[in-house]
């Protein structure tokens, strides 16, 4: 397997355990026109090459390895003709990368707990799909692509063996907040939305910090973001827009729509102007309709444009903190794996 | 008052709470050499001249209005002859600053919660004088001297109203920590003295996280030592020193003799070396008696000093940090406020 051009090992134990799983539950596979007929009992010996590509950062706290291992699972189950529906799937994702289980929807998703004690029933189920709330914009600060240095994996297993107050956010906290979560987001209302993810992430954070050894995600670039959509939302009287951190530096900010989107992005720049070498075009990336929206083909120079946002001015002259972002990604909640057809999508050659 | 050579005023509500309580409480004054006789009831129109001095920063989360709000009420209950014991003073200058109810002792006091809504029983209680357990050696890293953005009173009051988390905290996990570590005092057991101090200092942090708006009071650098710290720990296999972050980014960190001491203030010159312009003597200040066993004199300089400590092996080349810490405290635990004679002492001429 090739990672982003890089060949990677696949012996680790978390690859192993999603190839066993598949290859438990491969199916024949028959083309006629191509002659070729696959023995499910064949898939044991057969080899495989797999080319994948990410275009985000990996292993920086944004879900990279969860995007990975669903969409490993997903393409071969589709190939070794694995006769699951996604729910099934999504619990041999899991154990690759637990949140990979969600990542088999698109939309908005939920990972259930289950009851069992082998976790058959810790699947994924999706609450709404991605046209439900279409009109949130994503905006993720890159804040830095070094490899963190607690993987996720590890450090949500010491947070459970040595955190005292993992027990009370498990127990008491995180049941109610999922179904005031569901009824936000079946009502698209924002503020419910918001707050909850702000506090959310914010005692995600707390837990991590109570784990012995301390677990360290967020940094100073990670605190001032927070800070300034805290002083935004309080200078509004509402939340505008919704931050969450996962395990890592970066920043992901929900804006209820194109808009707010705008003003968001405004702040952030003007807050985070580019280090003086990086054009614009490489520093606000994504979504081509987002940001033809957001007007930045026509912006000569981010450095003049902004004037403070009317917030800052209550303190003294706003700092700014060029070249602590390393760069925006523009999004909107995404859709589930996908088997794109056409030889022009392959990262392999397909002649042999 | 002056504080550090500033007029400040006084007409804020903590300062007046201390002196209402004070006022009520005054007594007689009479110097027969020097013709003086003060009935209790001429103190509620005397002024009083106040210069204070604090040799450690304001307003950064070091305790210092802890200290002053001690000294304060000390002084002035000394001067207007209040005749109560140090306990009931304690509920004074709690009124002042919660902490400096603590102050009023030396050596490891306890800040018990007490039952009565009014608070009256909310006092401190001295557990063990500072001579119980004389071979710690206490080394501050003052880390910014910015004043903080939000006071630590109104900090806590916030994450009482907002943080779930705190609750927990409050009724399971601090009653038996306290236990705990009066225990690990009493036995001068450090190990376990360690452990707690480190673990509680993360939770109040967590809490502050989980506090909303969240409290950010610790920051890179304090990120930095705590990790220095936690692996040094974890390189010997039992803790070495114990750190602990109050309302502020500085850490506190507690070693339990000289030698060990020695080898923390190495760790920590290697990793913050002193801005290039900074003399050793300017950036490692304190005691007289700890500074002359670290040596300092002799250090020509700080730069060559230094091999990696051998903790820092297992990883790629130690990156430095020179700057990020603004200077370095070294003391021992203290005596509480005393009465200093002599002139040579006063902050004010006491010329007429």
């Amino acid at each position: 397997m090739w990672l982003n051009g890089k060949e990677i090992s696949l012996s680790g134990g978390r690859y192993q355990n999603c190839l066993r799983e598949l290859r438990n539950r491969a199916g024949e596979y028959t083309n006629e026109n191509k002659g070729i007929h696959i023995e499910k009992y064949d898939w044991n010996t057969l080899h495989v090459h797999i080319a994948s590509y990410n275009n985000f950062p990996t292993a920086t706290g944004l879900a990279s390895s969860a995007a990975g291992f669903a969409c490993l699972v997903f393409s071969l189950a589709k190939l070794m003709n694995v006769k699951e529906d996604l729910s099934q799937l999504s619990t041999i994702a899991r154990q690759g990368s637990g949140s990979a289980c969600r990542s088999l929807y698109g939309g908005f998703v939920k990972w259930t707990m289950g009851n069992e004690m082998s976790g058959s029933d810790s699947i994924a189920v999706q609450h709404a799909n991605e046209t439900h709330w279409d009109d949130l914009v994503i905006i993720v600060a890159v804040v830095s692509s070094r490899q963190k240095e607690t993987s996720s994996t590890s450090g949500m297993r010491e947070s459970v063996e040595t955190s005292s107050l993992i027990q009370h956010r498990a127990k008491v906290v995180v049941p109610n907040r999922i179904l005031q979560m569901e009824q936000a987001i079946r009502n698209k209302d924002f503020s419910s939305f918001a707050r909850r993810t702000c506090a959310d992430s914010n005692q995600f954070h707390a837990v991590c910090l109570d784990t012995s050894p301390p677990i360290l995600y967020m940094n100073d670039t990670s605190h001032r973001i927070l800070s300034i959509v805290e002083r935004w939302n309080q200078h509004e009287g509402t939340p505008m827009v919704a931050y969450t951190f996962d395990a890592g530096p970066n920043a992901v900010i929900v804006a209820p729509n194109q808009k707010v989107a705008n003003d968001l992005l405004q702040r952030l720049l003007f807050y985070f102007p580019p280090a003086r070498d990086n054009e614009l075009s490489s520093y606000v990336l994504g979504d081509k309709k987002i940001l033809h929206e957001f007007g930045l083909e026509s912006l000569s120079s981010i450095e003049g444009l902004q004037p403070p946002p009317p917030e800052a001015k209550d303190k003294a002259p706003a700092q700014r903190y060029g070249g602590d972002v390393s760069y925006f990604i523009c999004t909107r909640p995404g859709k589930g794996p996908a088997i794109l057809v056409g030889e022009d999508h392959a990262l392999i050659s397909c002649q042999t």
